[in-house]
């Protein structure tokens, strides 16, 4: 039994997914499939990274990623197919793959050259499902490309700290389903820089002193009605570990969220100033 | 083999649900995994109630229910684990118990205590995923959590009737995929009032003096172009048993649903007022 | 094992899709059940035509397809199921299967007649998921209907070509997921008429003199800025064969895609004029 995700800007209305699932089902009768999304904006390739980064790591070892975000093979956009962190990945080297593998690194890539008899305007159907199929019957990588030892580098825009570390100045890079903002700031950056010193965090023009690691550590239970937290802004560290300008229960639909409310989209700068910690004249020697 | 079903507010474009899924099948190999839905409105109870009741009663007996919606951790609202009518529900004591309870009480609930060493800000993945699997071993349900006898109640706005027994006040509590407004009312409960008797239904500035079975039930097949019955409104009791204010063949991209052609919406009064049978002044003696 | 397929117009908020898996799983704990779409436009059939016809083939042989738009029973909507292709089909007799088997003929219909002990106002769940279940264990359509030789016939705007056989007039059938707009025109079609002559594309205010086999073909990958192509217009034959108008790397949710940009809806007209071919005065005579 092999475990196949898909994930891609191919929305869940036309033919092609259900046409990449037939084609799975026909080589692998005892195949899962799991759809991760298909709903990455069309080319997004920084979308696309942050989903994936997120959910494949809950996978059992081995499962096979299909990506299927800005695919088409072109002389600059190649196929690969990659062995990293004990899970397989198919997808174009168009950069995805860099930020994916940012802090664990591939232990083989191949470059996909199994196209010669095979011209495709669909490569996900008429490629990447065979290869997926090759690797789940246990094929070797090898078999179906080069190995290479580089991959397209795009680096992620990455949160920038001033020489003092007093400043770290970061950007929103997704907005998810309740509106809420997350940015390139994760934990480890924060407290690393931060050492516990007080900070103000700066979104648009709206100020955070405190970050949350819950949404509903902002509310008071001793309060009448804890309704009255609703729509309140927050600062969370979000559970895959990045600072969020949140809004406690939000609402697309009716009241919005973060990302309307604040004025806050995709590139937009968050910044986080530490207190400088005046050294005392004197201090007291024990 | 396991079935577990999915109900939540993620929506389908973030890693939530592919995470999810992924722990799932990291813990249980040969799970089935089904989405019921994912598109609640963002900490919608009465809504996640309307879908799971008319939803669970197709799957087989033992299926597991996981409902992720306003499933955060707090004083208020605790994580409850139970079985109801055959089935296993996993979710947060916020309420949406008590309206699927409402006809068929749970034989066992607790409420979950496995975290104690699970610090989390995404539980359905963290707790809830291990509470199935759980489950799915054939685990007890006192293993993972302290029996209790009460869940939080939410009494899901009623239908009012009258002394006289003449008049049903209810309200629209979900509008469907069509546009369609779902009302409180149930066919039971219009023919216990009832008896048969005439009736008006006032719906906005609407009126309707027949309540449909099907559909298609309104269109004249005698009639030269059977279209010329699409867009026309009627009341039916739809496949849940609920009256329902409807548009033929109503196209939300289009000309639009009941809910925006008719203005009602989540909340609206929709009242039935039965005819007075006049008893006769004499009356025949056999 | 037996593999389903789901296409509806239900959407995915609702109660329909789970309940119907669950109902499936109830009677086929087995099964597999693969979403090709439930994002029909409602009681479009043609948009289910087009999706089906270029989902089904994917799939393994004996593949039973339950159609779920536009499958309210009534005099003039039977209920048929038929083989086709070595797949099944259950589905309304609404005239989708005349476009669908537009080049290969069902070799066994049966009108289905289960429904007798059946009154419902939800076909798909109390008739099409039996009908299912009957042939996935292996039973024959003539036990759950009646054998019938014909089927509703609508036969989809077809392009037409004037008598000279230089033009074809065809329409716009599908706007996809990127809003890349398809017509009926297909390659053979095009190629029969068009005999490698010089021609002209029409479709709003926009002429194409070139079709390409695909989107990035249009790049000039010596240009300094490869990124300079995105949002170009082009003419394709898409991956099911069909000429499809474009955009290069469109974005519905920023720039917009063909539909909107060129103009072009469902139903558009696109012109087709190929160059006559001026017979020389003189011809050589070897």
């Amino acid at each position: 039994m092999s475990l196949i995700t898909l994930t891609t800007d191919f929305g869940t209305k036309d033919h092609f997914v259900g046409a990449v699932k037939g084609a799975i089902y026909s080589e692998l009768p005892d195949a899962k499939i799991v759809d991760i999304t298909h709903h990455i904006s069309p080319f997004n390739i920084t979308e696309t990274a942050y989903i994936l980064k997120n959910a494949y790591k809950s996978f059992p070892e081995k499962t096979i990623h299909i990506i299927g975000v800005d695919s088409e093979l072109s002389k600059t956009n190649k196929h690969i197919a990659l062995e990293l962190d004990n899970h397989y990945f198919i997808c174009p080297d168009n950069g995805l793959i860099s930020m994916i593998a940012s802090e664990i690194k591939p232990t083989k890539i191949v470059e996909i050259n199994i196209h010669n008899h095979i011209e495709s305007s669909f490569p996900v159907l008429d490629v990447f499902v065979q290869v997926a199929s090759h690797i789940a019957r246990g094929g070797s990588l090898n078999v179906i490309g080069k190995e290479i030892n580089s991959y397209k580098n795009i680096v992620e825009i990455q949160p920038k700290i001033n020489q003092d570390q007093t400043v770290i100045i970061g950007g929103v890079i997704y907005i998810d389903n309740y509106g809420n903002v997350i940015t390139n700031i994760n934990k480890k950056l924060f407290n690393t820089i931060g050492k516990g010193r007080d900070f103000t965090i700066t979104a648009s023009r709206y100020t955070f002193n405190k970050v949350y690691n819950r949404y509903n550590e902002i509310v008071d239970y001793s309060a009448k009605d804890n309704n009255q937290f609703d729509g309140e802004k927050l600062a969370i560290f979000n559970s895959a570990g990045f600072l969020e300008i949140a809004i406690y229960r939000s609402n697309l639909d009716t009241v919005g969220g973060a990302s309307n409310l604040l004025g806050l989209e995709y590139r937009s700068t968050i910044t986080i100033e530490f207190k400088t910690v005046i050294t005392p004249e004197f201090t007291t020697i024990n």
